[in-house]
């Protein structure tokens, strides 16, 4: 059926160390033919070692702004004076050679996303218990403990929003998760609503037959 | 998470001929541990090997129609002068005990189920196309051409009914659809709305670590 259909958006969204950028690596680099990366523009400075089109395009404040007022991102968020957002030519060109894209990002961007494509399948991971989370968090070792405060903190917020998104995803076990994420979406292709063109033909092929061709 | 969660209602629907019948069997046979089998009541006579609590609960009309008024089936239907019903307490026991238990009926039946459980998940079973229904009836080779004439008509009537499922699964290769079917299941239980304890008890935890406890 999967030729037939158009591609699904999915938001991948969780609590920070809940191991969303893991899961997103694993996912396309075992299953690239599926899943298309989308890539976000951003007025952010490039560090050492990243390339233009490969973590981000990288715009100018000026560029990016010219993309918002002519709808060219289909969602956008300014973050610590820099403005990071999703290209829509992309994304809309992935989706329609019927490849699922899949964005990473937090709960308003995935809420607005929703608004303006109401098929989208929002996922959330999370940690198996909040306890996890924190062990996680201090375990980077790279962050003091008011930094780590502070990120639960904002898991207190995001968690608020849990139930904006129609699958939970827990990541106790790393391997498990990606592939229960790739099942969940696989499995969203076969929603009766996803598959109206499939149903409308056999409908038609069977009243075909009953009247007796 | 499953253990905090209560089972889900199944509901296995499809074209005669479409296999449901395998599916069921396989899946039985393979997850035992997950599943259980729905064991309906009937006012039809036992045939040969068929063995009360096994096949059939078998009851008397009488004994049938005490059961409707009591309300202790939670659909019935009437065919060919008997009836068929699913008893109530046997289903909300296994849900309790945290199986997922799996109803193969039509689809009347399972609109008077979702209108009563809102929860139930609907799968509906279709071959590929109209064409594999047809030969598969035909291939039967039990059944005159017009009984398989009769049989597409009624496909074509269920067909109708489609769009009040939640999955449509495709029966091509059997073994993949059995597979499908089950992993369409288990996702289900990931579903946001079925895990609203672990959510409640992950945003206390986090409300207490974010306050530095």
């Amino acid at each position: 059926m999967k030729k037939q259909q158009k591609g699904i958006l999915v938001i991948l969204s969780g609590f920070s160390g809940a191991g969303k950028g893991t899961i997103m690596n694993l996912l396309m680099n075992r299953y690239q033919e599926n899943y298309a990366l989308s890539i976000s523009a951003t007025t952010r400075k490039p560090r050492e070692g990243e390339q233009e089109g490969r973590e981000y395009f990288f715009k100018t404040r000026e560029e990016f702004e010219k993309m918002i007022e002519k709808n060219e991102l289909i969602e956008y968020a300014l973050y610590v004076e820099n403005y990071y957002g999703t290209p829509r030519a992309y994304v809309e060109k992935q989706l329609e050679a019927g490849r699922d894209v899949i964005l990473e990002i937090e709960i308003q961007g995935a809420r607005k996303i929703k608004a303006m494509f109401p098929d989208t399948l929002l996922l959330f991971v999370t940690p198996p218990d909040a306890g996890t989370l924190k062990e996680r968090l201090l375990g980077r070792g790279t962050d003091e403990e008011t930094v780590v405060l502070a990120r639960l903190a904002r898991a207190c917020e995001e968690a608020l929003g849990i139930e904006d998104y129609d699958y939970l995803v827990v990541n106790e076990v790393l391997e498990d998760c990606v592939e229960k994420v790739h099942s969940i979406i696989q499995n969203e292709h076969q929603k009766v609503n996803r598959n109206q063109e499939f149903i409308n033909r056999i409908k038609e092929e069977l009243k075909r037959f009953s009247e007796g061709e």
